[in-house]
This record gives C-alpha cells, sequence and structure tokens, in this order.
C-alpha cells in the first residue's frame, strides 16, 4: 500500500474521495447544496454510521421526524438506520462534509492504537 | 441507540468527538496549530487509517521521509504505518479534520449500504 494518497477538493455539487484515494475505511464526501436546494431523497443505512459535519452556510436535517438546524461547525452522528434528509436554508446555501463508516467497526484508537516515536 | 447526536465545534486547540457523540466507527478530531506550532511527536498507528482534511491556512506534514505541504482544500489519506508529523506554516496558522477508522473495514457503502425511500 503506497503510505499516502492526496487529493484537493475545491467547490463541486458533490465530490466522494473512497475511490480517489483509496480509503479502506470510510467513505468520505463533500457537499455543496445551494439555497433552497436538498437531496431528493430520504435514505438510511443498512450498516453504516454516518458523521455530518458543517463547513459553510445554514440548512436543516430531518431526522426521522425531527427537523434538527444546521449551523457552521454542527457535527453530527447518524445511526444506520435513521431516516435522514438534508437541504439548504431558503436564502443560503449549505457545505458539509459526510463520512461513512461501518457502525461499531472501531475499537482501539488514538492512543491505543498509536505508536509514538 | 439514540438516532442522533450533535455538537458544535469551535476554535479550540483540539476537539475529540468520539465521546462526545458516540462514535461507533471513527474517532474524528478537530485541530488548529497557530503558525509555527506543530505537533509535538512522530507517531503511526497499528491498525487506524487516518484522514487528514485541511479548513484552513497552511502547513505540512511529513510522511515518512518526505514533506507534503498542506493547503485549503487538500485532504490526504495516510496509510496506519506511515510516520506522520503536523506542523503549521510559520507565517500562517493551520486548522485540520483527522478522521481515523480502522483500515479495511468498509465493504459495503454509499448505494450497497443505502436504502432510499
Amino acid at each position: 500500500m503506497k503510505n499516502y494518497t492526496k487529493v484537493n477538493v475545491g467547490n463541486e455539487p458533490r465530490t466522494e474521495l473512497h475511490d480517489l484515494l483509496g480509503l479502506t475505511g470510510a467513505e468520505v464526501s463533500f457537499n455543496n447544496l445551494p439555497a433552497g436546494a436538498g437531496v431528493p431523497f430520504v435514505h438510511s443505512h443498512k450498516n453504516n454510521e454516518e458523521i455530518y459535519i458543517v463547513l459553510e452556510g445554514k440548512g436543516t436535517a430531518t431526522l426521522d421526524e425531527e427537523v434538527v438546524t444546521l449551523n457552521k461547525g454542527d457535527v453530527i452522528k447518524v445511526a444506520p438506520t435513521t431516516k435522514r434528509q438534508f437541504k439548504a436554508s431558503d436564502k443560503e446555501g449549505i457545505s458539509y462534509i459526510c463520512i461513512q463508516v461501518k457502525a461499531d467497526s472501531l475499537k482501539e484508537y488514538t492512543a491505543n492504537d498509536a505508536v509514538i516515536y
């Protein structure tokens, strides 16, 4: 395995990094929705947890029956079976990262998985 | 399992989200290094892949023997055994996200793991 891979992500509507970077433990996507736009479907997952990070702008996430407001710096973990749909606010677009990982897949991390030199 | 958890991350030097959000498939940290500062040790991992996302600023990552420049929008996957050390540039700080996941843990994703409504 190459010791690292690198790309630069701009302002494209959606950039999926799994194949671009050769990721093996996550899919990571960058998403930009213009004002008034939303993901055109509701979805959930069979096995994967998602972590959403709001980079800029405003919007809402409908998570099952609840509407959650989204602002810069918000980070939301969504359990696999939660039905979700993201949209930008009517007046301002939103930029967010979505991290998709297999639920319960991380056992040891940080100090417990690290080797310090 | 609660269907979602949410926090807001500000400009703290380091924020670790695993325990705050109850993540089960990743550790996600937000990191801010001021100009001239660097992580004070070199490290690698036993089992975990890391994905670094540069949010703002400039810096460098030393990955094994190679020095890689870091700019806004750069995303780097680092293989577990790669020795790594991040630093801000001398004139400008850097803000980045680090995602830690178990290498080879994600099999099905996006359309293959999703349920669409």
